[in-house]
């Protein structure tokens, strides 16, 4: 089956994207909760706790596994992938390619947790493309907890939202990156703060199309998952509040089943 | 020596009111920054953490264990103090006594993390020795990451903190726990905003007191205590931002050393 693994919260949007393109195949996803947030720890704990999540997975019978998060996928894919002999796919390179697709005048601005941006992974892949887009980026630490806490909508959200965004709106960019699974749930607040001329580029449904593909060109790798429709979902910590947002990304009854790694 | 643990920041401004109290005990800090916060977790999974991190101070050689962060404190308490079979110390009870002195009208306000309020630790204690007291609680779940990113002074977090202390404000409290140990680090906005005649309890202060008089009490644990001046830090996960916060808090030269749970 396919398995997919996030810090928590954001990573259901990814489980959405790919229910919706591929409702057949059997998932299994772990959200790490009993240590969420990734985005503000070192890369050296954020590749020690992808290798034990997809040890998880695999535990579980994954052989297709998708990092959803852009944290462990910018930090953590080259050991991941060089530890695990199957498909892994990461959330960057999809987002990436969409960019490029949709940019017109190669600006492109990235808003990701600390982690992510710092790495330089975003600027990197599209410079490998297109060695003179011009690309800004912008951390925006305190988006996560404003999501995990349901804040959507909210004046504050607003102002912060604003004051991240204020830099790439300065630049001049076109083409918008929320590069952290958490953001697509802001997708409101930041498409109004940014103004109407610019795309936004959500990884989620960009990624469900690029395995979608891969699997249609894979056919032995497709014939060895399972499609019964089914999903399950672990997570390291159960606390109401992650459950009433599960069901809420989700948008069906799910049980959440606790695991200790 | 004295050990003492929190999920990570917070638990340094306890650090900081020990050192300048007993200034030549030795001290050892635990931070679990590879899973912090615990404010958001359940009950069960910051049992699991307090037990190791108790363990992981033991092995050290302390001999007198403070649970420097309020989370721990109100959910662990008990079964930490069944575990291990030396003093114990908490954040609550300290505050509560020091509330119960100042307080004139027993209309008492507790402000702290979701895990925190929703335990009713603090109302619990409180009813104990008064019945009657009027005690009101709010849950501030994004006070935590504002201060790990160093927003004291923005004004997005003076909104928030304002939309948190409305409730209370209303009830007409004369005295405002600070049920969280990274909320010292806001004092000066939260003074200003629930204003100048609340007293703000700040259980650092009060708890490195009681430490004080209990040694001064029990000459037989105060001699198994070593007496150098020294303090030793270690951290679950080493990133720039909490070592910049750790010294600024602690206000001198510190090192972090890394271990892993």
């Amino acid at each position: 089956m396919i398995g997919i693994f996030d810090s928590g919260i954001g990573g259901l949007t990814v489980v959405r994207a790919i229910m919706d393109k591929l409702p057949d195949y059997d998932i299994v996803y772990f959200g790490d909760t009993a240590r969420t947030p990734y985005g503000n720890k070192s890369g050296r704990t954020v590749v020690n706790y992808s290798l034990q999540n997809t040890e998880f997975l695999l535990d579980q019978g994954a052989n297709l596994i998708v990092m959803a998060c852009n944290t462990a996928s910018s930090v953590a894919t080259e050991t991941v992938q060089a530890r695990f002999n199957l498909p892994i796919y990461e959330v960057i390179t999809p987002a990436v390619n969409q960019s490029l697709k949709m940019s017109k005048k190669m600006a492109i601005g990235i808003i990701g947790t600390r982690a992510t941006i710092s790495s330089g992974v975003y600027e990197e892949k599209i410079h490998e493309k297109v060695p003179d887009a011009r690309v800004y980026s912008v951390s925006c630490p305190l988006l996560v907890p404003l999501v995990e806490e349901g804040w959507l909508k909210k004046p504050e959200t607003r102002m912060i939202v604003k004051k991240y965004l204020h830099p790439l709106k300065v630049r001049q960019i076109d083409t918008l990156i929320l590069g952290c699974t958490h953001y697509p749930l802001l997708k409101p607040i930041i498409a109004h703060k940014i103004g109407k001329r610019v795309s936004i580029i959500d990884s989620s449904m960009a990624l469900a199309e690029e395995i979608n593909h891969f699997l249609a060109e894979n056919p032995q790798i497709d014939q060895g998952l399972s499609k019964n429709g089914k999903a399950d979902f672990f997570v390291s910590d159960v606390t109401p509040q992650f459950e009433k947002t599960a069901r809420s990304v989700i948008k069906q009854h799910i049980t959440l089943k606790h695991v200790s790694l």
